[in-house]
């Protein structure tokens, strides 16, 4: 059995490679090559913790995998991180365990940052250039630089957060992608936005319709629970090219599910991002469009970059 | 996070410490004082291989376990062991995983070993003496061991299995225990055994009623998925004391399962083992009735003897 902790994780990490998994992950999920049986999950109500288990399988794939992670939001109070977990490998030909990846939340983050990315880039001008990002937590680093990958036209980076200081810290984690700048008006920096992330924890509408110029994308990945929402519903009922990582989580708790709620979108609008690399006429089909990615967040991701980095670290 | 391997773990049994921590799984487990949520599955029907994920939280513990079992028979063509797996324990106070026993199923046979021998005592006549187990799995050691440290008062063990050689295989890994007997007769041996430990794969009955004496104890541990059977339902229906692990699981695919098919047994006549604990009263009240416990395993043993692990490795 292979253990890595998050150190040994970090130093195999190979963006590129790794955006190559996570998108042929969305192609299974969208055409029903994976296994995914419904999550596990137990709360610890008196803490207002809890943990998920998600796990399946990939077609084909000698490797199915175990996600276990855990949120604790009091141990914040600590300055301890509020999640945490590990994923196991396990051999889909023998049952063995082949790897703990103690990776503390690492895999999820990284895998997050490329599913970002690679939405912007199937939905986004391709001359777009100028990128935004909206929030302070571990996503920053990650989308930033999985967009500076897989989207090398983008030159102008800038960031906004309701916290000036978080800005700065978050801005101070991105690695290798030169100046990013903290933008002090989220409406202005949203006016000349070509592609924005959307990347809080906020239950209300942070991104108003009115803000985003015809031609824009917009990634949102906040909404991965219920309650959550971070663009305003006008904003999604005008996109004309609505693309989501899973229908049946996004009408959940994504943000179109309060499109949907108000009767401003209809479910059959909603095309999966694994449709649109399948086909991408599902896509966008012109530079006036307003393009949104709702990401929830799926296992099929989680399989896929597990199964990636053990490749890269036997490769 | 704390790492241990089979043999690790296997120095580290103590099978009278981890004895009382079972029986306090399964008093907790019949007063509602354990969160087990629903078993996580994934099957590759392919290989007629699968994996199960058992997860729960005892009450007022520190930690939650998370178990992963995966049954891949094709194994045993190459030599390989069928069963492998691992146990996660979790930190319910911050989510942290506390550690990783690598244990390939050691865990389950010590809890299903200590289980079957916590019911033998519980029920079983006080001066019970002559013991008898069926089957020549990794449960002969296990029962016997768990049996002789619990019940001190039997002095004769004898095994039957339909296979002679791996019933003599069996019989070398017992250890300290003095003479285990390999009968060459079932009939001859249920007849005169006190306590019958039932330990097969079996899916039709092994043990026939009209060969059990009176006053005698069996504990059948075998039927741990649909369609297994050790025990006539004539036997079944004859105990006058009917045990069980856990109702909801047992009337599915225990032994009781299909004397209660038949309309021989109603289910009302089912105590589970913590309520006998409990109020003893419940279990056997003369030394002429036939007392039979129905064990399928449940994730509340698997919780208690995890932690008791981290206890004597700690202490």
């Amino acid at each position: 059995m292979i253990i890595l902790n998050r150190r040994e994780i970090e130093l195999l990490i190979d963006l590129p490679k790794m955006a190559k998994a996570v998108e042929e992950a969305y192609l299974s999920a969208s055409t029903g090559k994976v296994k995914l049986p419904p999550v596990g999950h137990i709360a610890f109500p008196d803490l207002s913790a809890d943990c998920h288990i998600k796990y399946g399988h990939l077609d084909g794939q000698a490797n199915f995998v175990i996600k276990v992670a855990t949120g604790f939001p009091q141990n914040s109070e600590k300055g301890q991180p509020t999640g945490n977990g590990l994923v196991l490998v396990m051999s889909a030909l023998t049952g063995e365990v082949c790897a703990l990846l103690h990776d503390e939340m690492l895999l999820t983050d990284v895998r997050t940052g490329l599913g970002g990315a690679i939405a912007s880039r199937t939905l986004a001008r391709s001359d777009a250039k100028k990128f935004l990002i909206v929030g302070t937590g571990s996503q920053v680093r990650w989308q930033i630089e999985a967009h500076k990958t897989l989207m090398p036209q983008l030159t102008h980076f800038e960031l906004w957060g309701r916290n000036t200081e978080r800005a700065h810290q978050a801005v101070s984690k991105v690695l290798n992608i030169g100046e990013v700048l903290v933008a002090t008006d989220l409406k202005q920096a949203v006016q000349k936005a070509d592609v924005i992330v959307t990347a809080t924890g906020s239950t209300q509408p942070v991104i108003r319709s009115g803000w985003v110029k015809d031609g824009a994308h917009i990634t949102a990945i906040g909404a991965d629970a219920p309650g959550k929402q971070e663009l305003d519903v006008e904003l999604v009922a005008r996109a004309e090219c609505l693309v989501v990582d899973l229908v049946s989580q996004c009408v959940d708790h994504g943000e179109v599910f309060h499109a949907i709620s108000s009767q401003l979108v209809d479910q059959s609008r909603l095309v999966e991002i694994g449709q649109v690399l399948e086909n991408p006429t599902l896509g966008r089909v012109n530079d006036t469009q307003v393009t949104i990615a709702d990401l929830t967040g799926i296992a099929a991701q989680d399989i896929a970059i597990s199964n990636a980095l053990l490749d890269l670290l036997n490769n």
